[in-house]
């Protein structure tokens, strides 16, 4: 049967059937058992930017389906030399890729590649715009709590404004129904930032978004996104960071998540880090079954 | 059956019959088909220099004959350190690597290498030297075009002085009977690279060099090269750019290739580049296609 | 069975019944033939500093026993954007790495990340503090030449104060009786560095430590080590370069060791390091041995 999805771009060229399809594809998949599922199928990791949890898990995942991966960043490659992106994605296709997963610093440099090369096309973060397996595996993740999305309360703290993985996640939890609550100081919670999907709201003061929050998701905060910004780093902890304190503003049986790499002391305590309701390890692990997923459906293997 | 060859360093070392049996067992090599024909065979791609098209063309080519690779460049090695290349060389050889996939800045550095290792070497191109597997592959894809090799007219466009690919090339096709014309600005072509081999001249006007050509295959052009040289950049896209004016002034079945990355706008306009005559993307093809033969032949496990 | 060893940090916390079982384990792996033992492992190559040897032999070793490798390096890593320690280890065995092999410049570092991450830890040098694997190699290496440990006369020159190499092995033969000589300028061989185990003295004369010397192990001397010390470069080669006349002084069947990268001119001659006593290269051969020992007995897969 023809996969459902040919590339896997950004949230919003999903539909919900497609999604739940992931899901549902995620949770049947073991990254503890090798299978043969995709055998002789090699998958290109295009990483312009550097990266541990998203690189090493695209290869994770597609070599225990029986995939072998290629490592092609700007530090080995021609991409110095002046080739232009859709002459990079076009080698790299004919080369033999069955799947190009691709990690770009400019927003929309993915979509722009999906246009001209005709493998699928995984966007693994491009920019500020879209982290669509972060989104994803975010979802599994809490559903996997038992948590139902329409209802929820998601507080997602920190520097929104740069956040490809706030604007994935606010993208796909308010299409189901969960209400999203940025929090953060201005620079990073600008108010046209609760324009990006129905049912997003910014509530500055984090003490009040906290309450009756289902879901933390507290953002890494870039020391260098602070300079020139009206708010400074101490500032910025007193008023955001995640502390136990705060963490019982939201509801007992909240959870706490955070897509890394942590910087502790900055958006949270080692105390909510490695407390009870930290699901941090729980997000990599799942990572690792999403991309399972994702890889299985692009590359038409998954049984639909 | 003992492989016919121990190494592949340059052209000149090859017999025609030794050219022939690559091409034919390029032909049937299927890189869409994986094979484990290679199983337990060990490839160490050992690049001193970057490469995206290169590198990932060998990866692909041992991985999809079952073989692994492993990467071993300057940026991550004790290559650094001082170690000479002879003892990184012993040393890749020594931890088992059944091949070396070289890459290196140096004129004849790989000839060096294979003088005291003992495993067979590929040479993935040294400096401005050879590169035996390019002119491999552009020779089976110009023959793929039902083009016979005796009496063709191939001009290459460009820096030639630097290039390693136009001096395999020129070496391979030459031996065949094709007659190569060099063309470019004295710089980059002086007269004296006519004598690389029987059957090459140089000719500077490109709209003369063109006139019944077969094949165009233009180089990539490094802007520092320019530096200090009598032409400029815009001189030398005015002159020696191929547009589809240019293009015009070859047969009408002539093929366009260049060796990659392509720099739109210097040495050919994107009409060109992405016009029906031109076969860059098929090169790429070829080339994993080819490097499975090379592989497979020196590795002994091609039916010969 | 369970694995005996859970992780391996340093020879201080080996049995001598461990490293025993580790070196007949060495004996019978073969690496030239694959197998499947560690089918569907992934081991993880956390590699915080450079490295050609240690890092290709443990890829070689796991691949080779069907297990599947993924290097992590602060180059293409969020290491580099304030992420701990502690956190990467802890992504990397979510992510479903089965194993760690880790460098790292800080001594010491491995043991605290083995202190937090359950999944096996394999040091693979931390800063001047241990590199057990060599150890082990070096071990194997001599037992191999018919030599019995106990009463052996080994000499270790060079910069003995910043080696790792030097300590492990020091502690490893010290234990099975071996007499360790250390020997090299008062800067690189403190009074102090004789007490780091039982049987091990410091001769600052290398004329005199090298007579009736069983094994003669050169370190890797490097250049900017040198600055700032009362020793010159020049002095250094006049009284401690290894020289086919200063081999003369050890027993005639004596062998000639080097953990690489050598700097041949600096710590020995390219007389005694390709001369018929260096071990050089089968130290190099020895290490995937003793690798593939080691990890099969970490994850559990050796018969024991």
């Amino acid at each position: 049967m023809k996969p459902q999805l040919h590339s896997l771009l950004g949230i919003e060229q999903l539909t919900n059937a497609q999604i739940e399809a992931i899901l549902a594809l995620a949770k049947r998949m073991d990254p503890t058992r090798p299978t043969q599922l995709l055998r002789g199928k090699r998958v290109a990791l295009l990483f312009y930017e550097s990266s541990t949890r998203t690189r090493t898990s695209f290869e994770f995942a597609a070599k225990t389906l029986g995939a072998t991966t290629t490592l092609v960043t700007p530090v080995s490659s021609s991409i110095e030399k002046g080739e232009s992106l859709i002459d990079t994605g076009w080698t790299v296709a004919s080369l033999g890729a069955d799947a190009i997963v691709m990690r770009h610093a400019n927003s929309g440099s993915v979509y722009l590649l999906a246009r001209y090369v005709e493998v699928p096309i995984v966007n693994a973060g491009d920019g500020m715009h879209q982290h669509p397996s972060q989104a994803l595996l975010d979802a599994y993740t809490i559903i996997n709590h038992n948590k139902k999305l329409k209802g929820l309360r998601v507080v997602i703290v920190g520097d929104v404004y740069h956040s490809r993985v706030a604007r994935s996640n606010a993208e796909l939890l308010s299409r189901f129904g969960a209400e999203v609550v940025f929090s953060g100081p201005p620079d990073f919670v600008p108010a046209i930032s609760a324009t990006i999907a129905p049912g997003v709201t910014a509530c500055p003061d984090l003490n009040i978004a906290l309450q009756g929050a289902d879901v933390v998701m507290a953002l890494r905060v870039q020391r260098e996104r602070l300079a020139g910004k009206d708010i400074s780093l101490e500032d910025y902890v007193a008023d955001y960071q995640i502390t136990p304190q705060r963490m019982k503003l939201a509801k007992p049986d909240a959870i706490l998540m955070h897509p890394g790499p942590v910087i502790r002391g900055i958006e949270l305590t080692s105390e909510v880090a490695d407390g009870p309701q930290s699901c941090i390890h729980e997000q990599v692990r799942n990572g690792v079954k999403t991309r399972m997923a994702i890889l299985a459906m692009l590359l038409g293997a998954a049984r639909q």
